[in-house]
């Protein structure tokens, strides 16, 4: 590889891109742009601004952007009109952020005139996946630089002499290994390595964050209800709110209620597997919602289909593929399911878990005087239900007689 | 249809099957065999021989059957394999026991030389499709009578005059309407109608039946150790024991900690949406677990390929397609994966919610040295990560550059 | 069912839709509507008028519409795009033509206030399920009158003698039976029934009437450049023209060369086998161009998960289920993935066989640059294929392991 | 990787293995042991003894196996139970060979005691990923090199100058470049490379090795009759046969009728797209013939399923996960549906085609009874249709009300 002449470099202000980004200047020689994106993770950014500036990046190389209405909007609100999942339970918190990232840093290459940018993930992980098929999608010119792919800093002693040796602060609790790594946004907090290494171990209380234990959660339940419009989230109890407003919120009531805490082994992308503890309150909240209204408001044909491609569709995104022609169909065939899914959910929250116990809409498709256990007034005719089993039957009749007929000649 | 000599009933002892056991008799003058089945429902079953007997059923003609071991095992225990949940939230506890009841109906007719066996499901209901389609599968010689859809008892008012002018004994609390109608076996009591059928009300806590009300249960945690061989639970905190009394376990444990109430509406074969309260304690433990116990013992590939083909697996047997060729198939599948499925699964239990802590196994396809953020010792070399990427990347920067191309010339 | 007031028959101006017409008259009288389509049958239409006339119907109730465009471009073309066979073979010329006559008979009777339609279809095959589930989809409030199901006319003798008892003209070849029937559309004509039934049995020559014998065929091959836009095919050998021309033309061309003869035993949806035989001569080179096209111009992504989805979608189409929800998902993905599917094709004709042996697009996603055995001038990295398949095989390898671990212990 | 001691390669005795083999012992200092298959490839194995003997490989080193029944009894056939075509054309000839091979090098470095493993195929196919899949999945210990990867003889001029500095004996015809590149097995011939690699560009006729050109086909059509049981063709016009004796004799029969070109721009697993020109005659009868079968001895339900799975199941064989737990799991279900997958299919055979023309079975689910138009003597009630017609329909009326209640309304 020729060596980069601008890089724009994602940047949380933290130690571990701090060090990159004087790699990519000392190894390169080359200019960096940083990119900050505020996606909800709860953390100040200005330091990461008066870090960079510390560490020589020109004011205009900075860049500090809030993106959690976009987040929201573009990237996680489609995504769980698909009631996505990951191997049955793990909702995507951190899969999603990826692609967004991606475009910022293709986007802000392109204005600067940068030939590459670079990230902070490892080489074991998914994210490096993410980052870099995102960039590929959309603009195949840019190269990515993965310093934990090419550096010698290999151990925790040499990457804090690379940062004393460069002048790179150290904040006092970054002496010592963290027991835990951490990545966070709007959507959850995912916690794993180290203390969590160990599947059989159960995850210490301290790793929550945003979440309280169930044992901590108030002792009254509470109900929250959520108003969709075309499978998106539009208002909470009532009053209509942004995306990211939304999100925050129900996180908010989430959190109090020891709400959406996953324990799990997972299946990453470069073929190991690997434990996370993951903490999605408004997301789990968001979920049974959505499933709750179109339990109304869906078809069964719509809703079946849907059900049998949301695996592949949730593979993709966790694999780093959002920006692919695949996703990019699949995803039409779940918004044209979302037409009507739209009305209002009651959940109740308590102790760690969230129930739809009531949902209505102008669009329902529940026919209480089909199901009726009362006179249905010709409604339904149970005589139709003959024809529709023996038709049913029909094939299975002639398999069993078929069966039946080889198995006397045998 | 030309009249039946000897009909199979599937026979509860309860107002509805004695109506239609009378109803039989006098419609078609032909012998009746009652069947009932013990399927782990937690009721007394003799009762139902006095009620036969009275109703003039010969001795050798009526058939008590505890089919408790044999329903988990084979039923309930290779549907779990599955991870089999209905619309995303429904464990099919009601589908699965329809073709056992099937299978022993056919057996009984076989035995006892009759020509039909009957049912009392109603013609809105999914029931009806199960029970028939498990005859046609089973003997395509064997007529279903399917009363609720042939007689003029269309009202409980009809229904309660047959019964006194047949001397049918009518339960006190049978007089007037139950507000909401039941089912139960070992796996789950549903209820639904009436009361219910509202999907927009909450459920009045009066339904639960196996279930504390979340609010009831205790304050203190509960763990539970469940041990798995090839995909089926062969132990409780370390003690072996019998499918039943697996599931009899696991129900107790979930019922007292409030674990397994689904309040949904789902999709009937039938055409209709309808509303029910399913109750699914030891279920819901049980799917929890063998996932965790997944988790680390299957890997990705079959677990991806489990996955997808689980919700037509799931609607297979919500229709009634269990003993069809393509479930069986399906099964072929999913027990092929479950091979190495073995290891044991912690699960939390707390005021409604069913979690895994902790999964371990000789069988563990986890690799604590792969994963590791420690150094690995050449388990795993990062490097390759670049070329896995830029494979992966290959085709979509393609497809950006054709577009890129195309966009340049419109 | 009370009697219908104004009718909407689906009328071909044949004996069996004129005696239903006059069934329709005398069983129930009603008013009936005529509605006789074009939809490249080839046959004349206005024998259908004076028919009609002679019958009673009065001038404004007779509908003779000409669909062929339509019915190429909105259905027959959306179809193709998927690539959609039925059962591995079948090119669904039937089954999509069906929806298109129930959307007219919907529109006719809303127009005319007729409060129900009629069709000739019989009680044991696909094409009755097709018209009935349009007609619902499109208006629920519309009746569908089978006369087929609810008639005594079982036979051809009492058909007969109904239509000599209601002066009825009866063609001297109708007195006998057809030695098979026959259906055609500009898609394709199918032959089922009576000497075909034994599948056992080769079809006779005489069968055939829209493609030549395979060894009357011409002796030299014939090669046709077909360009195609989003997925459509806009023109052939360079001469734009418009759907149901283009359709026109290649079954000129395929029938000349034998193309697109099909013999199949199919699953029909009511739950039997049948056997037919299919003349798609357009179709079938139709197919294999936009199979060439997207080679090179559809990304494997979308490619893939197309042709994963395919069955599901012909099988809708083949059940009737054009006008479903799940279809128009399905298409909305399918559209999705065309955008760039443009480009020639050259498909060479020779005694039966339709092959692709050329194609070029300015949307290629091909690239020799990347392909080539010569030097690619750094294109692409050989090297790469080493980290792609160490991360492919890495848990292949932790499944070997295992395996090999546990097989150890036993 | 540190260098290795002892090394089976997949030796053919051609220029390019030969080089690879001096490679070897010059770069690494280690034993060669050579494995050299019959697949069926056509060509004289003996000479790869005398070259290998040639080139320094002890006697007890080299290895010369006839695969054929293995391959065509355990690879070829369990994929055409599954009528296995990769985008929806390539029937996937080379693919299903390596597996195998990987076998073997695995087995002879086991017994050998060798640490590794070599190929010749390039680092832009298909193939190295198969080959090292395989072998990665059947002992992880074992060590894959791929010298094409490797190595700096990256032209052909530099390949014959190091063949020359070995004594490596060049044949005359090897001096220039072939015009494509080859591979051979009982299943097919696939040629690629230099004068195919323009898409635009038909191929020219001297591409093909096996099977004759259409127009040079015989002008009569020639029968062939071909029994299965389970799936597999057992006999050929009724005389009982080893699964390679079929293979061999379909494959004459085709080569001399034209059957089974084709000419296909596909999308390789390392993300580019590749033209080849494939001959399979034996095996495009062999499909052909097992849908023929399957038409009337497999049940609907079962067949849709298999036609739902068979895209992944060719992708994976494709891209080289033959041994992984999901081909595995999936040929579990198809071998499943296969049980009576048995009978008689007669194909035609004429200039280029191969269609099914007759089929008959004990097993066969085909009723006359049932689909014929002549009276049925009760086999099949019209009047169910009415039924099934109408529960079919309930969900798509219900959305039809919704929909016009939303839009009136708005």
């Amino acid at each position: 590889m020729t060596a980069p002449k601008k890089v724009v470099l994602a940047y949380s202000g933290g130690l571990d891109t701090s060090i990159i980004l004087k790699w990519l200047q000392t190894e390169y020689g080359c200019e960096v742009v940083t990119f900050t994106a505020d996606l909800g993770q709860g953390e100040e950014l200005e330091p990461a601004r008066q870090k960079a500036l510390l560490l020589g990046i020109k004011e205009e190389n900075i860049h500090i952007i809030d993106l959690r209405e976009e987040f929201v909007r573009d990237f996680v609100f489609p995504m769980f009109r698909a009631n996505a999942v990951y191997e049955g339970q793990y909702l995507l918190g951190t899969s999603i952020a990826r692609p967004l990232i991606s475009k910022y840093l293709v986007e802000l290459a392109q204005k600067s005139g940068a030939d590459a940018v670079a990230h902070g993930a490892t080489g074991k992980g998914n994210d490096q996946v993410r980052f870099e098929l995102g960039v590929a999608a959309l603009d195949p010119a840019i190269k990515t630089i993965a310093p934990w792919r090419l550096w010698d800093l290999t151990s925790r002693t040499k990457l804090l002499e690379f940062a004393e040796a460069n002048q790179i602060p150290i904040a006092k609790d970054k002496r010592g290994e963290a027991p835990f790594s951490v990545d966070a946004n709007l959507l959850h907090t995912s916690s794993e390595g180290r203390v969590l290494e160990n599947p059989a171990d159960e995850f210490p209380e301290y790793v929550l964050q945003r979440v309280v234990p169930v044992e901590q959660a108030p002792d009254e339940a509470e109900m929250v209800e959520i108003t969709f419009e075309k499978g998106d989230a539009v208002a909470i109890n009532g009053e209509a709110m942004s995306p990211a407003t939304i999100l925050t919120k129900l996180n908010e009531l989430g959190g109090k209620h020891g709400v959406g805490v996953l324990d799990l082994v997972e299946n990453r992308f470069v073929g190991m597997k690997s434990r996370g503890v993951y903490e999605t309150p408004g997301g789990t909240i968001l979920l049974e919602a959505h499933r709750g209204i179109e339990q109304i408001t869906l078809d069964s044909g719509a809703g079946h289909l849907k059900d049998s491609i949301m695996p592949r569709y949730a593979e993709l995104i966790y694999n780093g593929f959002w920006f692919s022609p695949e996703r990019e169909a699949l995803q039409a065939l779940i918004d044209k399911t979302q037409e009507h899914v739209s009305g209002t959910v009651r959940v109740k929250l308590y102790k760690g878990s969230a129930r739809t116990v009531a949902r209505w809409s102008e669009h329902s498709l529940y026919s209480e005087k089909h199901v009726t256990f009362e006179e249905d007034a010709g409604a339904y005719d149970q005589r139709d239900a003959a024809g529709f089993i023996h038709l049913n039957a029909l094939r299975l009749k002639l398999v069993a007689t078929r069966n039946a007929r080889v198995a006397k000649k045998d």
